[in-house]
């Protein structure tokens, strides 16, 4: 198989499909997402073993049981799938709104038209159910896509956009919309992210490694975060209480995400009250404590051991595990300054009363999501009201934080005139 | 002068600088607009002193007419200066505004708090002129900003530079936050395009061959357009007069612009009588028409010559001269395809009478700018009501179309919550 000439033809397809998409009708969209669903439902027998096999073969490859985890589809994960698949379709379509449509004094009226990026690829790893979850984003926002997931997961991809292309057919859409690369080479990896002329976006779902490795190399723009380096700020001005609930839920609610708190900044003005009973709490859920030179001071005059010396390099390490990076800070300018520093941008809260520094905070912290005294486990697409999330952007262009359907669409100026010249 | 650590503490000093602009208020940024302007109208000698010496050097090396022109600070480019930075201090300040504000269920509040990117650079050629006026967007929308210019106009742009200092001091707002890269090796730009760290967007301004050079080396994401190959295209509902005052207007008003068309397509239904009519009004003011066969068959059908046949290549060349590539398509769909394909996805216009195709050539033309009855020369960001322009962007992701103070901004998430943890 010439790889090069496959995925040029994969993208050619993708970019016809994505004309049509971007003028289909909102009931020709919904309809394909629910004949998707209902097709998983009828096939979920053929589905699962399709991953059986796919499981088998990872077996034999000696994958981890977490790695076979991650493969398996089960009869939760197809239910959440066909769940997911009718939500989308029950969002609001948001291509088509023109917004701000406004006269000039040349007559002219000028607004702006959301409309479908074009086409977007979807590079993941061995979790199937991006493959429908992506898809159906994709689809509901106008878009065309092209699917490469992990090549261990290759037999249930193949059969779920099987069912797929059922669906777009079912509603007269072009089956060209989804694509799976069939094929386990990495090249078409290399060539997915660099064919400018045909991609519009690549959304990387995967771990650090995959995404810093399509940084280096991709042409095509990514929707992306690379890591959550997130921090709670306990002010001097907190509420003891609102403190203790948002740091435990931001540490301890789940470790591996990415909007977990990895680091803790206590004000020093508050901090030989506060940080005995944050660390006692934490303690008591086995989190290990790294922490600088003055918490320590503080810990141990109020009997608390068991303490890591933090080293410059863990204010700048997602963990995704039990163990916290803690430091003092003189005050709220020298938490930003950290922040700012140290952080990856993703999510950062401070706890506090005082309605200034709870704005300066806000303002001020060069991060996707700025929270004040909330978890900063809420950064989420759902949580936040988008009704689903394709990802989290860390970057400043273009969708910044969780990333819904609209991160998937762009925004052009139209203008309706009446036979007007320039002056 | 090792450049490497002169563009590295240039972006350190930019991106400590950055920090104190976002939080800048808006009479303070205002201040230093209009103390810039002062300072240029009282150093106005001493300017074009600087620019006397900068002239001399280019005429020493043999540029041509042009490119003097360019590089000329004259009284009225000096009054138009003093203008813009005047206009611009008068313009709302996109910062710190929150949009969409909304309770969750979990009681949390999310809203997108608007702020700047942080550090700018912009790339540019000879026109002293692009100095203040991208000083003063980038300013006002409270970003720090990294000016290269052309290396022929340094003198002036270091004269500039200085008084910019000026306001910015008399504002008691950093200096660093606009600094011109005052040496004119070529490495000062390689580095600049590939210090993410420290800048986080490019605005190049300048011609093809120079943007082009940034695309393939720069790191750093762009708000740019290589070119524009605009189109109008003339249904065979249209309004014959509208059509002859647009397409006049679109290829006459400014041959050199990116918003001019550069192709004319008309719809087979109209072209025996719509095609003479135009081609006679191009002719009388010397436009070369490049035409296709059959629109050589119907202009000689009416009697009009000095034709030259259009090659494949003619479709996706950009003229920036009298001359105009036409072609005779078979419906709006044909049109539409053409554009697509041939276009740069910069600004297409449809002369025509038809509602439903009105307002299917807005939603699939597939360009920054999509008109119905009006000239392809209104994209532009005074046009538009943006007030101001940094540049136009073709780019579907992060502003597309006339870039103005928001596009140089970004939207961040912000929650309010009152001690919320996530369940």
């Amino acid at each position: 198989m010439n790889i090069d000439q496959y995925m040029t033809d994969l993208g050619r397809r993708a970019r016809v499909a994505s004309r049509a998409m971007a003028r289909a009708s909102t009931a020709a969209k919904n309809a394909a997402l629910v004949a998707v669903a209902t097709a998983i439902e009828r096939e979920r027998e053929t589905l699962k073993a399709a991953n059986a096999r796919d499981l088998a073969r990872a077996r034999e490859k000696g994958h981890d049981a977490a790695f076979i985890d991650r493969l398996t589809l089960s009869d939760k994960a197809l239910n959440t799938m066909v769940e997911g698949l009718r939500q989308v379709a029950s969002l609001a379509d948001p291509i088509g709104e023109i917004s701000g449509l406004k006269f000039r004094p040349t007559g002219i009226q000028v607004g702006q038209m959301r409309v479908p990026l074009g086409v977007i690829g979807i590079i993941y790893e061995s979790r199937p159910n991006v493959t429908i979850d992506a898809a159906a984003l994709c689809l509901k926002s106008g878009n065309a896509t092209i699917l490469r997931g992990g090549s261990e997961a290759l037999e249930c991809n193949t059969a779920l956009a099987k069912l797929i292309g059922e669906g777009l057919q079912a509603a007269a859409l072009p089956q060209d919309a989804v694509q799976v690369v069939e094929t386990a080479d990495r090249a078409a990896v290399g060539k997915l992210i660099t064919m400018t002329e045909f991609v519009d976006v690549i959304v990387p779902r995967g771990g650090k490694s995959l995404i810093a490795r399509l940084m280096e190399e991709s042409r095509v723009p990514m929707i992306k975060h690379l890591d959550g380096i997130c921090h709670v700020y306990v002010d001097d001005r907190a509420d003891l209480a609102k403190a203790a609930a948002i740091c435990d839920n931001a540490k301890t609610h789940r470790y591996g995400t990415c909007n977990t708190m990895e680091t803790l900044l206590v004000a020093r003005g508050i901090a030989s009250e506060a940080l005995p009973l944050l660390a006692r709490a934490f303690q008591a859920k086995d989190v290990e404590l790294r922490v600088d030179a003055e918490s320590r001071a503080v810990l141990e005059a109020a009997h608390i051991g068991s303490l890591v010396d933090a080293t410059e390099a863990d204010w700048s390490t997602e963990y995704l595990a039990p163990v916290l990076a803690v430091k003092i800070v003189g005050d709220m300018d020298e938490a930003i300054e950290h922040i700012n520093a140290y952080g990856s941008h993703h999510t950062d809260a401070i706890v506090t009363e005082d309605h200034d520094r709870a704005m300066r905070f806000l303002r001020e912290v060069d991060s996707a999501s700025v929270m004040v005294n909330a978890s900063t486990r809420f950064a989420d697409g759902f949580e936040f009201g988008l009704g689903a999330e394709i990802g989290i952007s860390n970057d400043k262009l273009h969708a910044r934080g969780p990333v819904g359907l609209e991160g998937l669409t762009s925004l052009k100026y139209v203008v309706l005139g009446h036979g007007e010249v320039r002056q």
